[in-house]
């Protein structure tokens, strides 16, 4: 029956993005799941994330200032939103299931706290007094738990497997960094030594443990280490050992431990997944299976094709008889459950389907397209020469960038280049069949002609811009610059060798995201915690500010400190974006010390 | 015959020890062979090249001053030994081999240069000309070319098999960086920002090349960024991708192509190890080998017990029985070539022996050792409160150590300290074994032991030279506080979880001495080059001296220099070990950049 074809195509599909909800059985329930998975309620997902996270930038400390209405309005509607989805989840799967899942109980938590928080800040704001919106802290959770965060909840996993190894790691490191200090202390304390600054040397036994263990990452390098060389080289081999043993075999320990367990743990997730697949695929194959005789249970090929056209609509006859031959390469008209369970694979599989279509313009107007003189452009767009000359004129275009914008040959060269490489898009278009070139795969194609019209585009913009008013918007101009230098990036794609490297990147492109969003969730709670602690601790103040704080970014705890003398007022907690970028900075590990001494 | 034996032994200990060297086989050179071989030998070579690397230290400009002819003596016997060794080497294998081999054609080169180098130097002194002692650079080369450097060879094999590799990586890294510094020009060129010394910031393309790789190092960070975050926050994004991009993405991308390539040349490497050990194997049993009625080939039991005896004089009888009870698993009292094959790899396995010998006291004392209060010291020894018990003196023992010296109360408790844990050792020596207390693989009471006996000795010489002479000798206390501290590792042997960690870190000791061999051939030479170059060029004065010279390091460059101001001026090349030591803050990274601005 047409419900049998939807319930076995639920599951194939689920097997081939690697699903792994107990949905309920029912002809609804199935029709509900379906909708539930659609693409476009996956984005609206993710953008109601968005939005509730970038909320941060307008919520005080603000970026942006919005009145408190406006963003209570806001959240409030995001989290109509997560309830919605919330029950229409409920209704897919069984009630029992969906009251067992702790993803569930953790979304109704965040929601309700969200709501108790909006309401105690609310009437606090309304009568006066200070409050803090602590539950923003709680907002990156719902990222975490919602169903489309089963990746992120993967590496949290893998993270959380690999801790207890690594303590291990990190408390022998910390013995180790003990035994140094109280060595240092031993060796240094008493020789009244002086730092460049006049400090006393490693006369305190926590002082001297912060230090080493700021050496480690290398940020005080050589600083620290001066005095004690001065005074003997001897000492310097204490250091020496030090960085050795701490920075190198410790760190190459930990990497190795981090490396090794997350393998192991990825290898069984993917087992796991692998197994559970092979499962959904044998339900659907039981959905499906008719008896023929004596062979034991098979699926035609015809309950087969109508399987496929549902779980891929767009599949195209060919890539589905495709499929069908190797699935039965025995030509028997009718698959067992060996090769059905397969099928998952299958479709995840990329055909690339070369058709040498002609290209429209040899149908519409054959005899233009095919005389002498336009077959001669064609060969000549295709020649390898082709490539070289427009690499060429590529470097022309980078010496001329480095030049100076002001003189009005190098501004006219803008137009020359830019219509070089309007050209060279026009010419490619010519030869090559639009569609192909344009397809999919080509993602060269489709990034040099983005460029280019971005900067023709931009470039229009900027001159009538610049005649009508007479003044260069800044913002547009930079946006011009940026994109007259990504232009060169596709000299690139000429050398096999670069090419081969960004596929490699473009490959582990999704791991990256994963870990791009599990670093936004662990920033964003320590942002959230960071502005409610520090916001308007200190302040930042423009170049031609008279203000007198300025000397000490307006706190006057910073007097004289590095801090304020290397002008790191701006590293601060003051609103979303800053504690963004702070948090950036200390990842990258230099100065840390003298950045973190503000809080 | 004897001879026969000798060559089938020299067989299987080439592959035991993974020897690659193509003797002659006439008995002459195996006996030359074997001698070549020898432990004795090995060290002697190695103490050869450490002597002639050590020479830096005294000749010009030196640590410690030595007189020319000195050091060219010195040099000089350490060539004649080479040119020795190299006699030896050419009387075991074949001319045509020895003239085929890079690695003897490279001995003989260097010591020419350097008896050329020598004649050259030392008669442009004795005329008062400045001279060059340019063959240094070479010594490093005789360490790779030895027989003994063969992993060093294999080290710097694999690393030369994956340059090509690496260097596309590092031409796609300096494309992206001088994308980027393009970029960054044309955004803050114009903008007429400047740094906190108040130079202009960005404004030439090379500096700002140079800049941005230093980012890359992260050792300029957050200074560079901060004049354009400044100016205004979207520029952060600018070195946020920048950072992210060509620190992280590309720092993964290199080190997972150096991993890869390091892996899979080793891979192929051990698998041409087993090759040729299966080989020299073959042929030991090709020169032992009898024929036994109908099958075929094979070694019989007393031949082979033989050869062990040859191979390994040390051998016990048992542990001989042993390997063969398990090559002739089927007790025929011959083996075939399979099973002979195997020899080699069977002798490299370790076996341990527990032998459980009753304690030499029990042997001779048996009446006393035997008693009841005897048993019950041995008792309490083994039982675990013994170790807490101990573990607890060594955490009221750091504490003690942290505490002030001159309080006459702690410097006391030092002897009641030492006497206990002395006192522990006896109590452990009296109820274990001794021969096992001490066995090879017992590091922690080898390490225990030698600690804690070097600790009372240097505690004793410092209270004679204190007590006679009045004075307390700084180096001796410095010793006796380092003895103190490390006395406190063997806590970690407690700790089930961290002797794991540790005996991982012992594992892979000798791939560590390897690196570090590498390294040391490669900081040598850069510090030849380097004290040619830069010696005398900044000096470094006494915290007492009153030279006015001292504000600069001796270098009128240097005024007002970063360099100058941090008291940097111990870096330098005045002298072997400052090199090392500067090269070695060099790899650390951080403040590198201005380091590098004194040359
Ligand atoms: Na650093």
């Amino acid at each position: 029956t047409r419900d049998d074809f939807d319930l076995a195509a639920v599951y194939v599909s689920d097997a081939q993005y690697n699903r792994n909800i107990f949905f309920e059985t029912t002809p609804e329930a199935i029709r509900l799941y379906l909708l539930y998975n659609h693409w476009v309620l996956h984005i609206v997902v993710y953008a109601v994330i968005v939005v509730d996270l970038a909320l941060a930038i307008f919520e005080d400390p603000a970026v942006i200032p919005l009145p408190i209405w406006a963003t209570t309005l806001i959240e409030l509607v995001c989290l109509a939103a997560f309830v919605v989805r919330l029950v229409h989840y409920a209704k897919v799967i069984s009630r029992e299931r969906f009251w067992k899942d702790p993803k569930n109980i953790c979304i109704i938590c965040v929601i309700l706290l969200s709501l108790t928080d909006i309401v105690i800040y609310g009437s606090l704001k309304a009568t006066g007094y200070t409050a803090v919106r602590w539950s923003r802290v709680l907002r990156p959770l719902l990222l975490i738990n919602i169903t489309e965060g089963r990746q992120l909840r993967r590496a949290f996993r893998s993270i959380r497997n690999a801790l207890p190894q690594i303590l291990y790691v990190f408390l022998l490191f910390m013995f180790s960094l003990l035994m140094f200090s109280l060595m240092a202390l031993k060796l240094f304390g008493k020789k009244g030594l002086t730092t460049t600054d006049g400090d006393a040397y490693f006369t305190s036994y926590l002082e001297i443990v912060f230090d080493l263990y700021v050496l480690v990452t290398t940020a005080n390098s050589p600083d620290i280490i001066m005095p004690a060389y001065n005074s003997s080289v001897y000492f310097a081999v204490f250091f020496i050992i030090y960085v050795l043993i701490n920075t190198y075999i410790f760190m190459s320990v930990f990497l190795a431990v981090v490396y090794n367990n997350y393998k192991k743990y990825l290898k069984e997730e993917v087992r796991q997944l692998v197994r559970a697949n092979r499962h959904k695929m044998a339900r659907a194959f039981g959905v499906l299976q008719e008896w023929k005789g004596g062979e034991g249970p098979v699926v035609t090929q015809a309950s087969w094709n109508q399987l496929v056209r549902l779980v891929q609509p767009d599949i195209s006859n060919a890539h589905r008889e495709l499929l069908w031959s190797v699935s039965d390469n025995n030509n028997e008209g009718c698959i067992g459950k060996v090769a059905f369970v397969q099928l998952a694979d299958l479709l995840n599989m990329t055909v690339i389907v070369v058709k040498s279509r002609p290209h429209p313009l040899q149908t519409s107007l054959p005899s233009l397209y095919l005389s002498s003189p336009s077959q001669l452009v064609c060969r000549m767009v295709r020649h390898r020469w082709f490539v070289y000359a427009f690499d060429f004129i590529i470097l022309v275009n980078a010496v001329f960038i480095g030049l100076d914008e002001e003189n009005p040959l190098i501004a006219n060269a803008e137009w020359a280049f830019l219509a070089l490489y309007f050209l060279e898009i026009l010419l490619k278009l010519y030869t090559f069949e639009p569609k192909a070139f344009f397809s999919r795969h080509e993602f060269w194609n489709w990034f040099d002609t983005l460029i280019v019209v971005s900067a023709l585009i931009a470039t229009i913009i900027n001159s009538v811009v610049k005649s009508s008013g007479g003044y260069t918007s800044r913002q547009i101009l930079d946006i011009v610059f940026i994109l007259r230098v990504l232009r060169l990036i596709r000299v690139v794609d000429s050398i096999q060798r670069f090419r081969a490297i960004i596929n490699t990147l473009v490959r582990i492109g999704p791991t990256i995201l994963t870990f791009g969003q599990l670093i936004v969730v662990v920033y964003y709670i320590f942002a959230m915690v960071g502005m409610e602690l520090f916001k308007g601790k200190i302040r930042f103040f423009d170049a031609e500010s008279t203000d007198p704080d300025r000397e000490f970014c307006g706190n006057p705890l910073l007097k004289n400190s590095l801090f304020a003398k290397y002008n790191y007022c701006k590293n601060n907690f003051n609103d979303v974006v800053s504690s963004f970028i702070l948090l950036l900075e200390l990842t990258v590990v230099n100065q840390w010390h003298d950045i973190l001494f503000k809080a």
